[in-house]
């Protein structure tokens, strides 16, 4: 997407727009001849939109490449994913509910068993039990003391943890301590660049480590920790800037959230699943503009290798989708991040089917479907672009020239 | 395709991939309401084998812009053809299967005839035999000297010939001898940039130009020759380096197997005939994991504005296509470099039908032909996107972000 077009065209309307992801949305039939997921679905209401909608396939990357959640929802909100990276360490803690500073260095923590000559005999320690990974960051919290940084670990799950370091002028150009391979040493964190702030980044990092080390030494298999995927809070230009929206988020997952406050997006307190997300939009509808609203299950069904399942919750959402009808959004995409397919179990590169709902469509089919959509008037194209269908649909985009 | 987004994410596996090209596969119906060569053509293999299959109109180059085989093949090994440059020299010195180096500054001669006050006033020697040019050839190159550089001149057909010049930091930044129009005085070959190189570069086409007018002088109507298309090897990345694959060519005509050798292909040894070739890739199939395999004939059928005989050489693949299927590549695409309809006599810039076989695809039609893959779940996209296609589908790229 070209931000500095966005930038010079948009316009504050009162129009809404809602950008409803059910993430993971695109499959494919368990066989050549079967149907997809979504076509599979008893879906009613999306048909009967899709009947009213311009429908195409989106591509979240590029031909061929599976797409993370965080380059999925990049190029949802109309960022270029190969330009703005999200590193590991910034999506793990964004998915623990971290709020991330623009100062704040974040990588992953895997607790690992070093021997007595120093070498990692084992990269997970054991697959340390959660309640005792719990406490272990406890006492990291409580007694590492760095020079010049403030240190926050919080825990994920098992062997993972998260760690942030704050402090002015940091960089994430750094390298891995993890060695990746057991019966090696583990490497010193180096700078990989000339960046400012990487050397004295390293040196925090590698200071944290010796901190590590010092107080686990009695917490075998847990005797260390290994440090991977640095990555500073990315500098991504907001929805309120590029676009004049005052956005909004509704997601269950932390991720989510802190995907969508890293675009500028207020995160609403969402209600109890899909249903209470649909209601939480309900009550918010007078403050926003726009409405990122994120469903999860037909992602996880979909890595569960679950076809009915994945069919199953996109049948939930259509049967509460005439609730978001009522509320007369102005511009309405619905579509994935990336497609889940259950005979994959896992993202994959496939297009996403998309279907936007105004009042200015040229629709081309009566369903909601990835072969449908492959035969839309808007064909396959860039998920970048949405954000710009969304803004045109919503008039909310000045002409561009006389 | 973004060569460093491959390099990033390519993964040697077992998994194999085929990329079948039919040289000018594309056509059209020599009336509006008829159908194209591949239309028309009796293809059960192939129609079954689309019914399994993603669909889609690769474009080489750009809109409206036939390509070379130069480009046209570059973009179907997933290089930007508007980049990554072949000079006419260098596709003669490939067609001619001259094993160019790295070192090699290669263009193409044509025996001509200039007048007695030194004016060109046949640019092609009275189109000179076969038989009589390939003489000169051997003349020239017993006789030229030159300070500084190996030269070595082969001849093509009837005027033409191919010289290339070996000698350390050669440039092609050339501009040609060849004055288009007789009457005109040759013109000397002059540096067009400032690269390093150039000087010496023109220094010896002019030199090579002067002991060719010496050998030749007694030689009417054969007595110059005017040089033009100065190509240097150009520096592809190699398909081992950006996909980490092991790629093979099996390919009947010497400029199909120079260019694959440009993108690091090894070339194998191919049978008889289209029959040969994929005799050829049976033979290999278990070194490599990766092939290219070209068919000659439906572009040769098209230039000579054959419907018919393009038809039935795109029957007898279909007729070899299931000893390839038996092979079970893990991704095959059944493509062409570009379209060559035999109602234009020549190569055209429309979509070239293009077929994706893999364990993962959305089927969306019942047969292989251009108005089908119009219609495909791939839509119209950059025959640039193939290899990442491909690598997708063989499950050999890893995910892009977290």
């Amino acid at each position: 997407m070209n931000l500095d077009l966005m930038r010079e065209l948009s316009v504050s309307t009162d129009s809404k727009i809602v950008l409803l992801v059910l993430d993971g949305l695109g499959g494919l039939p368990m066989d050549p001849f079967g149907r997809t997921e979504l076509e599979a679905a008893n879906t009613p209401n999306l048909d009967a939109l899709a009947a009213r909608s311009d429908l195409g396939l989106s591509r979240p990357v590029a031909a061929g490449v599976s797409p993370g959640s965080g380059p999925g929802h990049l190029a949802l909100f109309g960022y270029d994913p190969l330009k703005y990276i999200v590193g590991r360490g910034v999506l793990s803690a964004l998915g623990i509910g971290f709020e991330l500073g623009e100062n704040d260095l974040a990588a992953r923590i895997n607790f690992a068993t070093k021997d007595e000559s120093g070498k990692i005999s084992d990269r997970r320690a054991g697959r340390i039990t959660t309640s005792n990974a719990a406490k272990l960051v406890d006492l990291l919290n409580e007694n590492v003391e760095l020079d010049g940084a403030e240190v926050f670990v919080t825990h994920e799950k098992e062997h993972r943890a998260v760690v942030v370091f704050r402090a002015e002028g940091l960089s994430d150009a750094l390298s891995d301590s993890d060695p990746q391979r057991v019966g090696l040493d583990p490497l010193p964190v180096e700078p990989t660049s000339d960046d400012p702030g990487a050397e004295k980044s390293a040196d925090l990092a590698n200071a944290f480590i010796g901190e590590a080390n010092r107080i686990l030494v009695d917490h075998h298999p847990a005797n260390t920790v290994l440090l991977r995927g640095f990555g500073m809070h990315p500098a991504l230009p907001k929805f309120d800037e590029i676009y004049e929206l005052r956005a909004a988020a509704i997601a269950g997952y932390p991720m989510y959230k802190g995907l969508a406050r890293l675009a500028g997006m207020e995160v609403l307190q969402e209600g109890e699943g899909i249903a209470g997300e649909f209601e939480t939009l309900r009550e918010n509808w007078g403050s926003h503009d726009f409405f990122f609203v994120h469903v999860k299950p037909p992602d996880a069904a979909g890595e569960d290798g679950d076809f009915e399942r994945k069919s199953a919750v996109i049948e939930e959402v259509d049967a509460l989708l005439p609730d978001l009808l009522d509320l007369g959004p102005d511009a309405l995409a619905v579509t994935g991040d990336h497609a889940t397919p259950a005979k994959m179990k896992s993202h994959s590169w496939h297009g996403v089917p998309f279907l936007l709902s105004s009042e200015y469509t040229l629709p081309t089919a009566e369903s909601f479907g990835e072969r449908a959509c492959a035969g839309g008037s808007l064909s396959v194209f860039p998920a970048e672009e949405i954000m710009g269908l969304l803004m045109g649909h919503a008039l909310k985009l000045n002409r561009y020239g006389a």
